[in-house]
């Protein structure tokens, strides 16, 4: 679109889509004609972003109904996209309008579920800001609301027509924000791509510096692959769960914090680290290998332990249970995807107790 | 699967699958593989059938949990779906697990929309116990919420993965219920079958009376006729919305009444004379086929005018109005479904105010 920006097609079946990378992009020209559109944003990036977005789809001729949530996890709610419903009719929306989603992974989760299921689904535009988003959330069509029975329990697959993925939006991300979003970005090194990772070893310290000639590149390669990885697998039947890597132990620590202790990256991050320490038992990873992902987790400033960044701790009993209700689990039996090395992994991987157990020890005592 | 019952397949993209109709058909034999299964039913029909399908199910080795909500149109909420996810939750179900709609149109539509949301969307088998249920919303895969500002604004499109049209289950409907889906029968008539329209005319005294030498093949061709259509536009994109004929002004009669007037059919029943009012008046209808639209209507003892069965009338500018607001309307203008000839339609029909208005008179001064 502008100054050498990237585009990466996603092919899936329905309707292909574009991911754009790069900077200072335009979210006025993401709609062809103009429209009725939602803007959903939570209340922290509202008055930070929300002006230039919004005057940038007014300029294009787009009507702008606002819908700003509060910021934080609670807000992915069914009584939230209940608000947002009312928002979106009492504004005049129809089937021809859209959804704008500009924000992290909760907006949009959120707003996708509410383009997804409002008149039986209308369009979705992701305008990320936060690298998790950027790299994973944004792509591939996941929606999704907690319950109080657990995290992303609701949802549906619906495709956004179009992502932004414009990288001067990460301009008001906090750094503890930013770094939990290279933990997804070391995951598609580890699940997919060797030459990743060895770029990742090689460029660490100029991504967490948020080096543009680092950054972009890395980013546009995380799209490919999950754009990659989502049109073989559109809708998780096999291949794309290899994107749960480190997610089994990653949502129970989460989980069992309350969500208070662990940012979801940080949580993948230590997650992965078990699941590796599990691999190298059960699939062979190379103990080498096993290092190289432990160290480069370590360099980008992430946890590779029991120890959350505030310094909880919760025993092994608690984190077994939870794993129990994971979304995965087949029968309260929980999944893995393990790697054999670094960039070829295996998913639904059943792991005995011992092996699990014997992990744990060995992760709970590192620093 | 018993005593001679039709199959009829339903050829959707991602997974065709069957709609068998018969009588005395064993809920147990629809799943293959013993599961956990969230039986949904109604207060009405819980006492009714409830038993039955729940032993039949168990039967077969299936683990049943029930859902049993309030009876009546204000349990297709979102407040509803969320105590339905707790009980599936609670009751451990799991992504291989399935969800039955035991029940007419209400909870056929919420299980679905539970089903389609519940993990991202499991398996859903529905079995209606309405003709209404049987002849159209069993199936298609359409899912709907009601929310304050209208109904079924929220849903996806999920199709079952079998229906099970066992005419045994319309035992305990009650008459002016069983008249109501007449109206959707005639509908297929109009707008794709000159003949099933004709047989209609010859056996309407038979159907009624609920003979079986007529109530099964009718509903089986009925059952084709909505397949049919449902394959060559799964999301309704275009064909599809043939099946909205007599709807337009049919949701605005419940919806400016509250729903407490017309049953769905008696108001769709009224709401296809007035589109045949307009038809002739726009797309030709010879005056000798509207007489005979109105003539059936009438035979089968559902309303052909502007009076509810308990009286109530609305005046026009409240019923224009309701009309705008539907879900088809694009920009406030709402769209008919228009008859060239009994057996031939035509979608997304945009009306000048002249002609709906004088088809407006002609409509409620007939008795």
């Amino acid at each position: 679109m502008t100054r050498g920006s990237t585009t990466v097609r996603v092919d899936v079946a329905q309707r292909p889509y574009d991911i754009v990378i790069g900077r200072g992009l335009n979210a006025g020209q993401i709609l062809p004609k103009p429209r009725t559109v939602l803007l959903v944003m939570d209340s922290h990036i509202a008055p930070l972003q929300g002006d230039a977005v919004q005057g940038a789809l007014e300029k294009a001729g787009h009507r702008v109904i606002c819908g700003v949530v509060p910021a934080g996890e609670e807000s992915k709610s069914l009584c939230m996209a209940e608000r947002l419903y009312a928002a979106a009719i009492e504004g005049g929306l129809d089937r021809k309008s859209a959804v704008v989603a500009l924000g992290g992974g909760m907006v949009g989760d959120l707003a996708g579920f509410v383009a997804a299921t409002l008149f039986r689904g209308i369009d979705l535009i992701q305008i990320p800001t936060t690298l998790l988003a950027l790299v994973d959330s944004s792509v591939g069509g996941k929606t999704a609301i907690n319950l109080a029975h657990g995290k992303n329990l609701v949802g549906v697959f619906h495709q956004p027509m179009h992502v932004l993925a414009d990288l001067d939006r990460l301009i008001t991300l906090p750094d503890r924000e930013y770094r939990s979003g290279i933990a997804e970005v070391i995951k598609y090194g580890i699940i997919r791509d060797a030459t990743l990772f060895e770029r990742l070893e090689r460029d660490m310290d100029r991504l967490v510096a948020r080096e543009s000639a680092v950054l972009e590149p890395v980013v546009a390669r995380c799209c490919e692959l999950k754009a990659e990885v989502v049109a073989l697998d559109e809708r998780e039947s096999g291949l794309r769960a290899i994107l749960n890597f480190g997610h089994t132990l990653g949502h129970a620590l989460e989980q069992t914090t309350a969500y208070g202790s662990w940012l979801h990256g940080e949580a993948v991050a230590s997650g992965m680290v078990f699941a590796a320490l599990v691999s190298a038992r059960r699939r062979g990873l190379p103990a080498t290998e096993l290092a190289r992902i432990r160290a480069l987790i370590h360099k980008s400033g992430l946890p590779v332990s029991s120890q959350a960044p505030d310094g909880t701790e919760k025993p092994w009993v608690e984190l077994r249970k939870a794993m129990e209700s994971d979304k995965k689990s087949i029968g309260r039996v929980p999944r893995f995807v393990l790697a054999k090395s670094i960039g070829s992994v295996e998913v639904d991987c059943e792991v005995g107790e011992d092996v699990l157990t014997d992990a744990y020890k060995e992760w709970s005592c590192q620093s």
